[in-house]
């Protein structure tokens, strides 16, 4: 950390600053010039707040320099986290998951036959909102508790793990059965949320918020962790920016970003991120080209009666595609590429 | 709404089309041309869903030409709502309020300090945090549960109704006592929250999220309306951008947008907006020129040693001074300025 | 300057880079710690390279501490700069001006037209776009060359000295009777024009690019003042955000910041902020309150046969509404709000 | 394009609409509902300004439906453009090229050394700034025409065709020799620079701006190609966001919207886009996977003594490493992938 102070500063004044600092294990280093003092910290810092320090009528302005945390902080943790849901499936250092499914859990015929034809093309988990969270309170919520249970079903009838969307904590009971738990962008700094999930072991899919920073993303993650959950795997699913041709601009520089970050694995939403069916295909594989330890990919027998999202969602024959595309470029990243 | 065809849709495809939309009470109407076909739909396209539309193979776009939102629309609602908070203390439709109080509720002394110089100086409500949503786990959280009592204290030793934030529907039953319940930037889009507080009577501050456009806002307030809660008064805190000199950008042009859109009131917050306190003073006097029904602002009597954003927190003699010319503009404003 | 070095780097490294920055009148202190060592260096860092210190293997970050530009820095020149146009025509330290006229130069008898218009209501500046910059090369690019002719003609009329938009360096001859050039926000880092434009004497009014730092936008000024020419009025009008109720969001904030950071003066320009010409009223009088210098704001005889930007265009009987509004607010920032 | 207008509006008030209309050659189709009229225009609307629409009172809105760009567009011209640089080189429609060298030319044995080190790695052209946009006036400006000689020099060493930025109209006379010309990023919108580019026969470059759409991207090759120049290569940077991991964020999504919309080729420059060295990289494979027409890359002899960008150049060690991996993955995605 370094405090800037301002010209001008008197030695009482510096004096008084260091007094406060004294009561944190660091090392304070004063650097003089004719304009500009400024104070080196280090030490932990990470308790040391920022806004304090900046109301030091001195102080001109205060810079973090090491990352605000630490759990999720891969210098502490060099080795990558497997996240393990079931025999057989995992996530992260190598293992590689797709999970495919409707947008919306809509009836138990629309979610068996959905995951029957998305295993069938290799997807290893199968995704289904129950609870949905719409920008309009008159658009289709969910079928919420039910829809849970038809998820059930059909994991029963295919085998494949769950991953599906929590909206309030006061839910949690119903999420008894579900494998994976995921919090939604709109919920990534819903903080209440996210202690209540760090205090249970299922592994969470924690979505990037619209507008959040990566550095804001690991933040949150790091609150599930202070928790005691450290199953997390982060969702990379767009943000926002002008553009308006995709209805989020992916942001694929995140995978090696957080590869340099943290050991948590890291999985792209090229559906939601786009916005359109088309463009699924391409930023798919160069997800997996990029280094993405899986991805979420929306899959409705019938898009055209889709309650939500249709026109993001593939068709069967349309996933079957790609996840050949997928499989082999996996395979050709995981064996030629870095040969 | 509008839907543009693919250029060489079949007539069967538009007779298709025209069959799923004849199930919704709407004109609909074909403009066709050598490489473009457009249908106009008019009539109640509220629960028309886009992306159904959209999944037409037919369809190429699908353009809304209605506002999404029907309850918080001027349109069907021109005259202004006023939320009435206490006997004397309303807001909107010429009520102008100032809300003032620290980020958080840290003491009986701080808060009742706090709150008699900010009712000194002209201050009409109270704010202070007992819940806060901070980025990191490891920084102070609020006094919680605590804290709310103390504001209720702080209202008895002064009279001033309190506003304080709300962050999880499972603490609803704490704020049986308090005035005015806050939705945060980050739970703007916290639907089932929202949901709760729509079947609740207790007046709503409902604040703009980081990332979010006036329509999302409204959408947001529309599903309080539609729980039966009309007592909404929205707060512009500032949008994420690319800019660093401020924490996030102030859009004050959202004050007429909101005008013209809907009938609720409209607040600023300059204190979040900037996170810097030298510039409260000017933005307050600029969103009050700007047309705001009032304004939220922080002051701390010893910022230096506020738990949270001290440095955007006015001292109570700052405010003091900022709350003489933010009277004196809506005097002007009121009765000179537009005379 | 603070340079964070890699966890682990030999003395040999830091020996290496500190005799580096040798070469260099700047005094740097060490301070090391378990995990990171920072050197802090201070003295004229203006000239030091933040990508070459970067890119010795053993940093890991740099950051700046002292602002980069200098001729615009209110620090080394505390004094507000006014910026004399013509006589009786100053912007800057007290100095306030309102600037008026069609988005372009249409013919002799409009600009004429709105010229004695605009001047009736009070404007003290005439604006009209000669050469115009248009997303569209299909689009009325302006009267060019003739659309300066007729700018002088209107001056002759009417006595207002007059600002247009420059889009080349070319174009500098036909300017030469011009008495504010104007640089456009797509061209606020066209860096050839503004050297070319720091070497003549007209005052400059540099609009903020559209996705620009106010950091970037000091610097775009620097560039002018580095080749001599002082006389700069900085434009705000609006940043680019996900927004679309308005055609940018007007950053109000900037005037604080801008008067904090230097003592070039600073105007507003909510037609192009906005687009939307309702919305210019309202942000015109809150830009005063904000302490603007002065305004730019587009006026036209005929909006409806407008050439361009006409939704944005104020009908001079509009304008003179506005102008008695600003005239208004400008005596009454003046002379009550700071009494 | 669609008009909608005000409810009540008069049908004296659309028969002048009307009127206006019916100078162009369109279809005009009204579509009457309780509170909302639309009228439809199908034909070629690419002249029709929607400005001069919305000044009419009785309009609410206007919304284009076809794209503003028509020598762009894929609609109009559904096979590739081959831009053809140098026998054997070429860019688009199957033909790949990777651009290859250091920011700026810094000396004749720099630039020589570097183009041979390329060369043998597989690089098809050489890149070398001699004009160098640089924030700071007292940053390092480029060796200007010197550097343009020893780039030459360089091509005559190697046989490598040369890639170079413009930065004003004015130095076009110098540019005689250049293979392509490339226009940054802060250029985009120079329309006066794009006029004089879309003249003269050389291939383009055209980088997207940092805040621009890909429509206005799309416009801006219109503005060359409307001069008869169609040899233009689109270039993806990297757009500006809140995010501060990477400098910009990098759009690969543009890749398949870009492929769908215009017949240009497109090519990525994963160095500018994220500014740091090791992402460089896997941006590269990602974005031959998700179908990318070439790369442009950074490469210096000593990155640590380069004048400009040298955190984000690769050594030439790196580049063989990463282009290795590029041409791996461009013959997998050429004969596999899509197998």
């Amino acid at each position: 950390m370094v405090i800037i102070l301002k010209s001008g500063t008197a030695t009482t004044e510096i004096a008084e600053l260091e007094g406060y600092l004294s009561a944190y294990d660091l090392k304070v280093q004063e650097t003089v010039g004719e304009h500009t003092t400024i104070l080196g910290l280090v030490g932990d810092t990470l308790s040391v707040d920022m806004d304090t320090l900046l109301s030091f009528p001195c102080v001109e302005d205060v810079r973090r320099i090491q990352e605000p945390y630490k759990a999720a902080n891969r210098k502490f943790h060099p080795e990558p986290t497997v996240v393990d849901i079931a025999p057989g499936v995992s996530i992260g250092g190598g293992a590689f998951a797709v999970i495919a499914g409707p947008c919306s859990v809509e009836s138990e015929e629309q979610i068996i036959e959905v995951a029957e034809a998305v295993k069938a093309s290799g997807a290893t988990l199968l995704r289904g909102g129950a609870f949905k969270p719409r920008t309009s309170p008159y658009a289709f919520q969910g079928m919420r508790a039910h829809g849970l249970e038809l998820l059930l079903k059909a994991r029963e009838a295919t085998g494949l793990p769950i991953v599906t969307e929590i909206m309030s904590a006061d839910h949690l009971p119903l999420f008894k059965e579900v494998d994976v738990i995921q919090v939604g962008a709109r919920n990534m700094q819903n903080f209440e949320l996210l202690k209540v999930l760090g205090k249970q072991e299922k592994p969470i899919l924690l979505k990037r918020g619209l507008a959040n920073t990566i550095e804001e993303w690991l933040m949150s993650a790091e609150y599930i962790m202070a928790g005691g959950n450290h199953n997390i795997i982060l969702c990379e699913r767009g943000i926002r920016t002008f553009e308006t041709a995709t209805r989020n601009t992916l942001d694929l520089s995140a995978i090696p970003v957080l590869r340099e970050k943290t050991h948590l694995p890291v999985i792209v939403d090229p559906s939601h991120a786009t916005g359109v069916r088309k463009y699924v295909d391409p930023l798919s594989v160069a997800a997996v080209a990029a280094g993405a330890d899986g991805l979420i990919i929306e899959v409705h027998n019938n898009p055209q009666k889709a309650l939500c999202d249709g026109p993001q969602s593939l068709t069967p024959a349309q996933f079957d595609t790609t996840m050949k595309k997928i499989t082999k470029m996996r395979e050709f990243v995981a064996t030629e590429l870095n040969a």
